[in-house]
Parts: C-alpha cells; sequence; structure tokens
C-alpha cells in the first residue's frame, strides 16, 4: 500500500474533482470526473450502481486517478490503485449526501435521477501515489 | 470519427486541463493531465518522447480524455479515440510553445528538462464524445 502524505489528503478532502480511468471490457480506458474523497488512506469513489464506471470496476479493480487542486492547478497527485471493498446501502447514501453538503452546500445529494438508484462507494487501495 | 460540438472545441481550446487516459503494458489504466487542444476535429496532445504516456500510447493507441471547463467545472466533456498520428520536430516544438503561450503567457516553454527533449504531437481521432 502507498501513502498519501497530509497535502494529497487535504487536496482529497477539498472541493477537488478526481479523474478515475476504468477498464472497459474489451481493454480501452474510460475516464470520468468524480467527487474527490479519502478516508486518509484509500480513495473512496462514491457513484451508482449499473454506470460504466461501476460495472468497470467491479470487473476489473485496476484504477488510476489523478486529481489537481482547483485553487493551484499544478500541484497534482495521481494515484494507481485497486479496488479493495465496495459498499452499498446507507452508508453509501450517507456518504454521497455529505459530498454533496461539501461541492453543492446541498446536504441531500441532488443528483439521483430515479428513485430506486443505489448509490456504491469503491475503497481504492493506493498502490503507488505521484505528486507533481 | 465523432465530432466535437462548437462548445466542446472552445473548452479544448481554453485554458483547461485534459485528463488523458492510456494503458500501462500490463493493460492497467495510467491517467495523467494534459493541456487541452484540438484541431476542430481531432484532440491534440503534445507530450516528451520517452514519458510513460508516451510510451503507452505508441504502443497501444486506445485512449479516453476527459475535459472540464476551469470556469464551469460542471461541464464536461469525455471523448473516447484513438492515435492516429504522432508528429515530432518543428512542429511539436512550435506547438508547445503555442501551448505555453496560452496556458503560462510564456511564448517558449520553459518545461524542457533535458536540451535533447523530443516533444511529439498525438493526433487524436475521437470515436465516441459525450457532454454532460
Amino acid at each position: 500500500m502507498a501513502r498519501l502524505n497530509k497535502k494529497a489528503i487535504k487536496v482529497l478532502q477539498g472541493k477537488n474533482f478526481a479523474f478515475l480511468a476504468t477498464l472497459n471490457p474489451d481493454g480501452s480506458p474510460q475516464v470520468t470526473p468524480v467527487w474527490a474523497d479519502t478516508d486518509g488512506k484509500n480513495l473512496l469513489v462514491n457513484t451508482a450502481a449499473g454506470r460504466v464506471k461501476e460495472r468497470n470496476m467491479a470487473r476489473d479493480p485496476r484504477v488510476a486517478v489523478s486529481i489537481i487542486d482547483m485553487k493551484n492547478p499544478y500541484y497534482m497527485v495521481s494515484v494507481d490503485g485497486v479496488v479493495r471493498a465496495s459498499l452499498k446501502g446507507k452508508k453509501a447514501d450517507d456518504h454521497i449526501d455529505s459530498l454533496s453538503f461539501r461541492f453543492t452546500g446541498q446536504k441531500k445529494y441532488q443528483g439521483r435521477r430515479t428513485p430506486d438508484e443505489q448509490r456504491v462507494i469503491f475503497v481504492i487501495e493506493p498502490t503507488k501515489v505521484r505528486e507533481q
């Protein structure tokens, strides 16, 4: 396991986007922005069940993430990682609400498109961390 | 070939970062920020010969790119694409200088680390474009 330093943790816990690369079924890469988060050791990505990145991570746990500090776009953290766990239910719902509050000021996440949308937290263990 | 619309072209020709995902030799994804650019049809990525993303694109042309508008981070363009050409020499040197001017105000790119650094432009044909 590679370690996130204090500055990387601060950026990951700030109002910043993380660009998450996953692998499609044919092995080609996919990349999308997600709200950045970390528990101090792992990256936490909250998405909805059924989305491309969710299906990709469920099938192949290898991911890469790049995060820039929106206040200083020349500070960058790149993380190679492996999905170690996925959490659904209340934990994932509470987590997306806390991210919604951080990013939008709204205590309840408004982005749900369907009433039966299931949120999922992917816990990503860093295997390599680079700062630039 | 998928088409970039006017708004996507504007964001790609603005002072924005593109997050480029490539494939490592073992098939795992790699992602790094690059200065965004387009000729109106293709994405243009300027990097240095020998870097990880350069070796990755030379080996496997499949890439994915995600770009957000720094002025409006909730406008996002994602592009799946294929590397169709790579250009070295004066074209690539002039191109990095023009990007340097756009992004930093400096007419000569200052980022060269070694005097013998070779710049390369990768011409990426979009195969799928999504806006969000």
